[in-house]
């Protein structure tokens, strides 16, 4: 697109009010707006890594047998009076507003209460069962300080999936399968290389629940990592019997700061139970299924790639998460960048083309500060030579290449 | 898609507290669930409808210069005291909710307040405009009745798209531009043919604002269309004064119901200036721009396509919003099925597998009830003619086909 038509600018200062560097930086960017502490507008170019990022869950979700649908923001109080989680002593962070008719209602944080309850209309019989239904949905929080920019927000964009198993074995099963679809999901979002598995407290239905944390020293929590079997345990279980019961040992361990990206979770019988969800197995007896929740905060990703990638300069996005794959950029040769574009544009790249009438500096810094994958500059000077500059983000040389070199390059 | 893989079943008995017909047959059909009154769950049916209609939508307002956001459901109160909306006793149907600390906050039933209120960062000059930013995003209302179904929701999907430009002028030019792109998006949901830009009032700003009224028996609002213009006036306006500035005619009015689906409306500079967002001119001089909002509702228009089209054996999808393109019902030879499965699939054909172990009776009585556009049926007798039936959904008559034949036909 033409960043003439972009109507959001970049901004030299950090707010001064955001603490957070993925909210400074994604805010001076032009990514973000804060609507206030906590909740914040996806501008275009934010919208774009949104986007992305719901799109790599969607594959990955859908590759093990997940089948997308849209639960409610606001939710009836019954079902979770049912689990008795509706009560503000219970869960704290509670938003809750009421009908014209003056009854309660909830804005939902998660869904295990909602969706156990509809699924009492549909499953009947062991043949309908294993299913994953998931959705990306906005959830609500209402946290009493927000000051972790998109990391934790007030109002936050989350994939949560349910697994719904007719047994132990099956459930266990499925709940390796989803690891490992989490795996390529932080693959392809650019953070695999430092994103661990991570052992967690699993509640009264199981030993673990199991995180997902990527290294980086802005990162909230402590968790302790063996580095030859990437695999961590948390603050909540490193202790002896944790140490024991997942196999790692306390001297390979490094104690390390990281942020939560994922998490799965085995919830066993509870909401089922509670909402009275129940199959008829082959011989007509009843069971409860057992159930597994796996979530994926997508603004909460976006965020922590911001933390673990951004430099002083400005952001880095990996490529399959950002907004556009190359900004080009015209230093007052508009004709011939125009071309280039219309060229990358047929062939299906992504391209960021900065067609103002600003100064190279200004450009540039605001390059430096939207931080696509490559950069292409038209000036005077290439153009004398019939070539354009071409440089990739996080290399320190450019190149120049000729129009037949940049096609192949960025096409392939 | 397999439908044994489809968590959800039909019901043969309309829901008893829903008077709607979009409701009770969108969830016989499995589309949507019920989660409180006016509060439906898209199911993944449901689902596909939905982001097919906002496909369309984006693809429309895209074309037309606008650029997508998403704005947030959290709004602070402040932005809409500025422009007098805040109190219930002007908007009667907030919902509200408390941050921990004691403040309230509003969920958004409509974004002008906080959008003009976002772009004093980013709007300084004449050069920044004009611009067309919108969304598709998740609303609220606390409707005191919710009985229309997904017509009327208390959380509900709307596209809203807003205006700003720097005079009357290039104001008048956009919302022209906009009612034709309106106009395209019904056309492709499947009810161009019936649905009718109607004059209404128009606040301070304007003497109409129009709406996109779809004829229907079972609309809830009466309008009065002039059949060979093709243009209607609804009933505020219908008065001397607002037929002779539409230029419609009384004698050529005929009195129909219907149902609205869109609506687009100059504001003037009302919240523009609540919120004190400005530009500058060629010569300095300061100016606020000029509003206008246009309204989808996305969960709407799905409803008032079931209202118009379904019939009483079940749903009827236009092609360009059907879920699936194609029902392929095996009837106990599931073998051959599967074949012209793959290869549609590989065709890039959305289809709908019935490969469950059901009479015909109970998976014809399901492709009734779920209406996509094409049926095929591979039965005993089918094979014995190495053949397959075929049959669009609104026609009477089947055809026996071969295989080429039936990719050809589906592919075009």
């Amino acid at each position: 697109m033409y960043q003439s038509k972009l109507f959001t600018k970049t901004r030299k200062e950090a707010p001064s009010e955001e603490v957070a560097k993925n909210a400074s930086l994604l805010i001076r960017a032009g990514y973000i707006h804060k609507q206030m502490s906590g909740v914040y507008e996806f501008l275009p170019l934010g919208l774009r890594v949104i986007n992305k990022i719901s799109n790599i869950v969607r594959e990955e979700m859908n590759k093990i047998g997940g089948l997308e649908l849209k639960m409610t923001v606001l939710q009836d109080s019954e079902h979770w009076q049912k689990s008795g989680r509706w009560d503000d002593s219970v869960v704290d962070n509670w938003f809750k507003s009421k009908l014209s008719s003056g009854a309660e209602v909830g804005l939902a944080n998660t869904h295990e209460e909602a969706l156990s309850s509809l699924l009492k209309q549909y499953i009947d019989s062991y043949k309908d069962l294993p299913i994953y239904p998931y959705q990306i949905q906005v959830k609500f929080r209402n946290e009493l300080r927000a000051k972790s920019g998109i990391l934790r927000g007030r109002e936050f964009l989350m994939k949560d999936m349910y697994s719904f198993s007719r047994n132990q074995e099956e459930h266990d099963a499925f709940y390796e399968t989803a690891k490992e679809a989490y795996k390529r999901v932080f693959t392809r979002a650019g953070i695999g290389d430092r994103t661990f598995l991570t052992f967690a407290s699993g509640g009264s239905f199981s030993k673990f629940s199991h995180e997902f944390q990527t290294l980086t020293d802005s990162g909230e929590d402590t968790i302790y990592l063996d580095k030859k079997k990437k695999l961590a345990i948390n603050k909540e279980v490193y202790n002896d019997e944790g140490l024991q019961e997942s196999g790692l040992n306390k001297d390979d361990l490094e104690e390390v700061r990281a942020i939560e990206v994922g998490n799965i979770f085995p919830l066993g019988t509870k909401y089922a139970e509670a909402v009275g969800l129940k199959f008829k197995d082959e011989k007509g007896q009843s069971h409860t299924p057992i159930m597994g929740s796996y979530g994926i905060g997508v603004s909460r990703l976006m965020g922590a790639v911001v933390e673990v990638l951004a430099t002083d300069k400005g952001l880095v996005w990996p490529e399959n998460i950002a907004p556009f794959k190359v900004h080009l950029i015209s230093l007052k040769q508009n004709e011939e960048a125009e071309k280039i574009y219309q060229q990358l544009q047929e062939a299906g790249v992504e391209v960021l083309y900065d067609d103002r009438d600003l100064s190279a500096g200004e450009k540039f810094n605001d390059a430096d500060l939207i931080g696509l994958p490559y950069r292409v500059v038209i000036s005077e000077k290439t153009i004398k030579e019939g070539k354009f500059e071409l440089k990739k983000l996080q290399e320190d040389e450019a190149n120049l290449v000729s129009e037949a070199e940049i096609l192949k390059i960025l096409t392939s």
